[in-house]
């Protein structure tokens, strides 16, 4: 059974690394010592020591232990044996390209759809879905592909941002974003604000945290939900 | 000579299309009679026809004919007989991607270094640096190649905007993303703040509107200039 949980953000402001999510982590990781974690997203470019350690000092807390996916002597034997995952937020375009050429995606991919729990915060979260085209990192590196894990068969947008009625910026919105995104691809998009997480488990998704998410499919008119009607 | 402006953005708060450049346009456009405008960025999913005619309306204030880049048989042909060129904003991914597989990228990049003036606003000033790494733009669609113009040698960030230190979320600054994009690459990026656009003539390059531009030099502390120090 399919046990994945994707968060919009690993942190909420004013609180310590994956703070509020810890009550859940530990349910959801009932069982497993060693969580793996896939620290390539690198976030501020910190290293993959440092950033694994954020992680295992996050961990500890639930008496959970995690080693680094770069710290196997192979990372396909490292996906091989884990118990469980954890891939950290931080640039999608890194992660991806890292996983890529690492050869990994097919083989994390089977491994999360045997059963082996997933759980993924920002970056993370968006390598779920089929592709990471409605990511909102700069593409700092060039990946060999947008393709991603497809291990659910909607896209995410972590950290979504509603409109600012009052601002003068003329960027586009994250909906516009979204919106063009439809234009060309047909995918489903949650836009996933912060402090929400979607659960699967098998056949069953569903929404945490407080709230409502956006929900965009391609040809409608965008509609908040507290499901995930996918 | 080479002659081009690049704007952080199209439009500013309250104002209509190209209206604040209109003057400066006037000037940058002198001598030339028909723009060759290049609509591939469609922002909001726009039609290359729609998008044209928006360029065409404005442009239209200041004596100047439009023709889109998609009205020539031959695209390739088009930016050949081309007298000026001018490249809305949008979809930063998709502009590249349609150059790229048009293959247009070189015969552009030739026709700017022998004096043909390019004029830019957002994606289409993002285009004229060494790659789109540091576009704010989703990638909607996969291009084959982040490789853009090269006609200057520094990265713009169009629609620079400062961090709100009042903010409570916690998706990245822009500040963190292009500090990121110096973690792999070593170009210069010049953070454009929306009113502000860059004018080179041959050898010379200066920053034109109000206050100061943000620059980030791989190693460096960024910092505000009122000159373009590359």
């Amino acid at each position: 059974m399919k046990k994945i949980l994707l968060a919009s953000t690993s942190t909420l402001f004013g609180q310590s690394y994956l703070e509020y999510l810890l009550e859940e982590l530990q349910d959801f990781f009932e069982g497993v010592s060693t969580i793996t974690f896939i620290p390539y997203a690198r976030p501020g470019g910190l290293s993959h020591d440092d950033y694994t350690q954020m992680a295992a000092t996050a961990f500890s807390k639930i008496n959970k232990k995690v080693k680094g996916l770069h710290c196997f002597k192979d990372p396909m034997d490292g996906i091989a044996q884990s118990e469980a995952f954890f891939t950290g937020g931080g640039n999608t375009f890194r992660l991806v390209q890292q996983l890529h050429q690492l050869g990994l995606m097919p083989a994390l991919k089977q491994k999360i759809e045997s059963g082996t729990p997933y759980f993924g915060t920002s970056a993370g979260s968006n390598i779920a879905g089929p592709s990471m085209k409605t990511t909102n990192d700069m593409p700092i590196v060039y990946p060999p592909s947008f393709d991603t894990l497809g291990v659910v068969n909607f896209n995410l947008n972590p950290h979504y941002l509603d409109a600012d009625v009052n601002s003068t910026h003329k960027g586009e919105t994250r909906e516009t974003r979204i919106r063009e995104f439809h234009i060309f691809n047909n995918t489903p998009v949650i836009g996933l604000r912060e402090g929400n997480y979607i659960m699967v488990q098998g056949e069953q998704i569903i929404l945490k945290g407080e709230g409502t998410a956006r929900i965009f499919e391609a040809g409608k008119t965008p509609y908040e939900s507290a499901n995930i009607p996918f």
